[in-house]
């Protein structure tokens, strides 16, 4: 992978392995999904778009980009390349952009440490961390609300698992 | 209904009057649509939860309130209780407040008229008002994308099918 994403990924497990200390996270389980989590990001679409056709995934996701498609196939393909076994690891590479409903500390951690890693500048972002080593469950519900907020004013298409994702954590019943 | 609720099915009506005549849609169909489009808005949550369950309606709407109910209720208790048998009209009540990926001309001139009638006052309106007289996909899109980001401002539910109008209408390809 290129060296701006290999950082990334560093920063990722860093931070993620910091929540872990925190929230009593598995840190072997957390480095293996942190260090995987982006392994398909930087495929080629055509390869992705093959993937999806040839393996069985939900053909909807065609309507969609590398953005949604790098967690659900790097789960697949950090299983099928690398050998990753631990379900709970693809799970957590599988959910980290979109999040879902139910989320295991594991992939709250990676969720929310891909977000705010030492690299990433962005308004809000030191807010977000704040929260993050405060409560982790606020810390899912920050970020979704401003990735969302964020794909609106920018008017990107939405994955509709990312709407689950926000009526659970965001929205207070 | 409530003497503010007839005021603002009488400003729906105008409305959506005024906006058939620019893009040409049938004035009765208009008129039936608009004045019966909030019917269900004033029934009590519990006659409206035993519709749901007893009339073979997705149970997943009892997961939301009135303010989803209303469209899709109203309409079935339009045809039953009024005898409102053109289903182009029917599907105008039942689509006002989420709208929907595919939508008729009818469909988006009661969506629109709804949220720009003379009574309504938030910021925004003016220009909402502006566009839907210049391009009524144009105010689709406008409307879908300002309620949308308010629901998340405000961190209220969001039913999924707002989050299809919004992928169609929305998002440019």
């Amino acid at each position: 992978m290129s060296e701006r994403r290999f950082t990334h990924v560093l920063g990722v497990e860093e931070m993620a392995l910091k929540l872990a200390e925190l929230y009593g996270g598995n840190p072997e389980q957390v480095s293996l999904a942190a260090l995987c989590h982006d392994y398909a990001k930087e495929r080629p679409d055509e390869e992705m778009i093959a993937l999806i056709k040839n393996q069985g995934f939900d053909l909807a996701l065609l309507d969609y980009g590398n953005q949604i498609w790098h967690g659900i196939l790097g789960a697949y393909l950090a299983k099928e390349e690398l050998g990753v076994a631990d379900e709970e690891v693809l799970q957590a590479i599988r959910l980290h952009t979109t999040g879902a409903k139910e989320m295991t500390l594991l992939d709250k951690i990676i969720y929310v440490a891909d977000f705010i890693e030492p690299g990433r500048q962005f308004p809000g972002v030191e807010e977000a961390r704040i929260v993050a080593f405060n409560n982790l469950d606020e810390a899912v519900a920050y970020e979704t609300k401003q990735t969302l907020s964020h794909l609106i004013d920018q008017e990107v298409k939405i994955y509709p698992k990312t709407i689950e994702t926000y009526n659970q954590w965001v929205v207070k019943n």
